[in-house]
């Protein structure tokens, strides 16, 4: 089992050390934050600044997982050693991408973003168990480095995630249509209904409970996951105005919501019945072809659960 | 206690009726469900025709609850005795309004609106206990009779609601805001997730689930509701699509969501912190500014909770 190197002890990257240290890898860690730090070593994990962190993995020819915030990507990339093995946990993933490319183009470069709980920050929140069950995407992009790709399928299955195999920017595009204009909807429509005064609040349906129930989430955070993925976000929100635009419309003209409503209703049958009868898949991940199958299982809903040797086992419906 | 006619068998109708005879009233109905009727009498309760229905409320002055669907509200009206007391659980209040004043100008009439389940249609969906801590929403509008009030309060009273009181129009815009346009935006943001494909489905997060959780509602009823409440419903959507519309060219342009995240937040604490230590209030109901003050506590999103003779207890904050 390979070695594992976390940069950033967060939430995110505290749990991916804790995760892998308890699946019996040598791992360590480096932060920024000394009440992390602090709180690492009080744990009895190993950790030390950037450049041995940094060191220590060039020698062991660990995977390096970089788990600090976007805006501090960078400073972390121009430490790299070359040819470093090279993966990271941020929750956009075009950015990184393109970052690696123009700052640290001599990484072995994989990128992931494991999907579990953000309520919460700093290694004090994080646990080994916070990616049991949890979608962990990787992104398969052609010209990847298949050996760093086997290490970083490795790690993710190690933590109990099972992996969404996917590009970055289908990714970014997913997840602004699913995680992040929900949270500019639910301030929207909870702004709206407050409009209405306390009336209106006293008489909020359940559809308002639900509907705005995320918009009491840590508006840093939100902030942080919508404006960085604001290429795809403003692409999920033209989306959004154009059918609200459109319903608007109806109801003006003809008083009709029909096609909105049922539209609607189709989409979130689609959700609730997403096939649970899946047929399992195996990839050779040194053929050819294996950075497309992979990627067909993520197009099609699908997972890749287990790891033998160089064979994934996904699946998918 | 006055006798309560119930007009229509459904969900709620059948619940007034239901609840009124648990009461201690003496209580009947009528319906156009051969079902509902069977049902109703199958249960013991008086289910007649729509003529000898009103006969006998007109013999007896009882109290005329309209619950039918907005639709067949018109045909109810033109059968009414003149000098009716009348009051509906119709789900949009001005549209009600306008009808009586066209078609039974000489009904004494007071709006209603009992803001309780709407998941399953039909008698055998009711219950004498559907109202039991619901808001019921009374149109105190200036001119109404003061006995029918009287009359209206104690039956909602009587059910285990508590009374909202307001006027129509308010009713209307307060109930786009927090139950029509939710359910709108709901239809939206299922087809705009939809649109990512498997792949964004299988990323869903909780905020996704939570945001559509009510497009899965049944759309016959959804639309029933929406369409019937046109007016407010588009002074709503506007206010979504110009908020929404705000967000967008904030991000387009500076990058920043700052402004719609933090009112958001800030609306929907309103929502999570609304005034739990309420003060009570006395509300003499043969006053000269009873309606007045009786739409006071409902503009401060109090409720009235008990009759003393003409006296209303409310509470607000």
């Amino acid at each position: 089992m390979r070695d594992v190197c976390v940069i950033g002890l967060g939430l995110i990257g505290g749990s991916v050390l804790r995760a892998a240290v308890a699946a019996g890898r040598v791992a360590w860690g480096a932060t920024a934050s000394e009440t992390d730090a602090a709180a690492a070593r009080g744990d009895g994990f190993e950790v030390s600044g950037l450049p041995a962190a940094l060191a220590r993995a060039a020698e062991r020819d660990a995977l390096v997982v970089i788990a600090v915030p976007l805006p501090a990507v960078e400073e972390v990339l121009r430490s790299l050693p070359s040819g470093t093995r090279l993966t990271d946990v941020v929750s956009v993933k075009g950015p990184v991408r393109d970052l690696v490319a123009r700052v640290a183009p001599h990484a072995r470069y994989v990128g992931g973003h494991p999907m579990a709980g953000t309520a919460a920050s700093g290694w004090a929140a994080g646990g080994r168990t916070l990616f049991n069950g949890a979608p962990w995407v990787v992104a398969t992009e052609d010209g990847i480095d298949p050996d760093v790709l086997v290490d970083v399928l490795a790690l993710a299955l190690d933590t109990g995630a099972h992996v969404v195999p996917t590009t970055a920017d289908e990714h970014d595009a997913a997840v602004a249509r699913i995680s992040h204009l929900p949270h500019v909807l639910a301030a929207v429509l909870a702004s709206v209904g407050a409009e209405g005064g306390p009336l209106a609040l006293a008489l909020a349906a359940g559809s308002f409970g639900d509907g705005t129930r995320v918009a009491a989430s840590n508006p840093d955070l939100v902030r942080a996951m919508c404006e960085g993925n604001r290429a795809a976000l403003l692409t999920a929100v033209d989306d959004a105005l154009g059918r609200l635009g459109a319903a608007r419309g109806s109801l003006a003209s003809t008083g009709g919501l029909a096609k909105t409503i049922d539209a609607g209703r189709a989409a979130r049958r689609a959700l609730d019945e997403r096939a649970t009868d899946r047929a399992e898949i195996t990839v050779d991940l040194t053929s050819p072809g294996a950075l497309a199958a992979l990627r067909a299982v993520g197009a099609r809903g699908g997972q890749v659960v287990a790891l033998n040797g160089s064979t994934a086992v996904a699946r998918t419906s």
